[in-house]
């Protein structure tokens, strides 16, 4: 047993309608979990704060069943083991997975994503820039999107921890890689940190404009995390062939009943889009390229991503319902100390 | 010259407004067309009649420029060259290409599609079998649908020229097609002719009742050549993984302004669809092979192709005009005596 008795948890106590609220949750203290046959205890070092944290407290089911209520909120982490009942890990293994918002986890292999070194890099960069917002930016952008030197990558939530990843990785790969963010202030992260050429504030500029301006042969992809009226637009600005990746819908608050907007099958069809909805766990295999590329990368400076780290398990709730207020900057993430 | 020293020519007069009509076309005579320096004067044998003739005739560029007024309607036809003044192409030569509602057309390399072997099939096969809607149905279903064996298919206007080979094919890989058309007659052909596992009346019978009982997995393949409330529906039955194809629109009569429909960007996320917009126009250099796999299959009385033919030129408007009222049988074809 290490530094202390009780396992500190952030527990889901109720579904939230629409975005979660910090009144969605409770903060608890029980016993560490010993873990079960199979199972190991790991030690959370870093937790993750994710948009993706929305469709898991949610009482239906999308790509995964909905977060138990009762227990420690669903969440990404980095960990350490500490004690092992399972061949496979030993005490001394980081690994980055499902270990929920809370200090301890009791886990098995099924929850792990995937083992860190911690000699790489600081071992925070395990759940952002190697974590599911760079494996996203990374392979939603390379196996969706399939972008080639010269063309326009539009990408909505710019300035997000995946939105800014995807900028620069487009920016790497010779692409024009153009933001769309919601202040003016990321406008210019954007394109004084993040890689984009140009960079929009939807909510005040002419998007039509900018638009014509900087895409003038149309979008060849757009990397979208937002859906909604950005992609009404968008779908209507996409050169011939182009792709879309769907990797979030940031901008719908509640899909019961399902909100309309215009109907895009002719758009697909007389441009010949592809579009393309990416989850990231369907891509495990090949998560350890990605994190090749994207180090490779890091180590010549040309991706980055910020992290904005608060001690405080307890601010967990406060923190994902200031990400889709867009009031994050970079990655958020909870140090358990 | 050959047969008639005059050139029958179905024009268009005017801009349709919506679906064409037959008081949108008139029927002239005028001297048949001299071929000017690198073109070469085609007899034309069959004329064809598609849907996707609406968008040719609009005033809306697609994925084509307008068909101009005064002019022949822009159609696809077989004819055989008479005479030349193009190095490739020598009189007798058989061609599939843009030659119009008329019996003679002068034309240029351009305006080929591909070159037919009258040996092969009856003639009127490279309007239909061996024409677009053939090529159509094998190049957008094994492109964009990515057919597994066992998988289930889905085809809107299961009984049309296109859908009807689109079942077929989809059985002869090993699917299990389903089919959606709008009579109980073509409900019984589609499954008695076309190859079809199941197929319904979407117009009166319980199209999730169909589903639930003949696709309880979901659907793998939506081959959707009608957009509108059908695929409203087709989309939130896919399953993970799921493929769209857009081949057309037909239920939609105007996209001035787009109608509105339920949002679909969640649904391409979470059940991470992949959907694709089909042009033929655009994979010509895969147009042989879809011919041999077709003539593959017609040898062995795999794929059928019902041919709807009249012999009167002046029936080609109303022959359009049907096809969006869904009462042809088969392919429309206009035989030229």
């Amino acid at each position: 047993m290490s530094r202390t008795a009780i396992n500190r948890r952030v527990v889901l106590a109720r579904r939230p309608s629409g975005i979660p609220t910090p009144e969605d949750f409770v903060v608890d203290e029980v016993a560490i979990p010993e873990p079960g046959e199979g199972e190991f205890r790991v030690r959370n070092l870093y937790l993750s704060v994710d948009p993706a944290q929305r469709g898991w407290a949610a009482d239906v089911a999308n790509y995964s069943q909905p977060s138990p209520l009762g227990e420690a909120m669903r969440a990404l982490a980095v960990g350490v083991v500490e004690e092992s009942r399972h061949p496979e890990f030993a005490p001394g293994d980081h690994l980055y997975g499902f270990f929920g918002w809370q200090t301890y986890a009791s886990a098995s292999a099924a929850a792990v994503l995937r083992r860190v070194d911690p000699e790489l890099a600081p071992i925070s960069t395990a759940a952002g820039l190697f974590g599911i917002n760079g494996l996203t930016a990374y392979l939603a952008l390379t196996e969706c999107g399939s972008p080639r030197p010269g063309e326009a990558v539009l990408v909505s939530t710019a300035a997000g921890a995946v939105g800014s990843l995807a900028g620069q990785i487009a920016r790497n790969l010779g692409c024009r890689p153009l933001g769309l963010t919601g202040t003016s202030d990321k406008v210019r992260l954007c394109v004084e940190r993040f890689g984009y050429a140009a960079a929009t504030n939807y909510r005040e500029d002419d998007l039509d404009a900018f638009l014509d301006r900087e895409a003038p042969s149309g979008l060849n992809v757009f990397f979208d995390n937002t859906g909604g009226p950005i992609l009404d637009r968008a779908v209507r600005r996409m050169a011939v062939g182009g792709r879309i990746v769907q990797c979030g819908t940031a901008s719908i608050p509640s899909w019961n009943p399902p909100p309309t907007g215009p109907r895009v099958e002719r758009e697909v069809l007389t441009r010949r889009l592809r579009w393309s909805g990416f989850v990231i766990f369907d891509h495990k295999a090949r998560f350890e390229e990605a994190v090749r590329a994207l180090d490779a990368w890091r180590r010549q400076g040309q991706v980055t991503l910020d992290e904005d780290v608060t001690d405080r398990i307890e601010e967990a709730p406060e923190a994902l319902a200031s990400l889709y207020r867009g009031e994050n900057r970079g990655k958020r993430l909870i140090r358990i100390g």
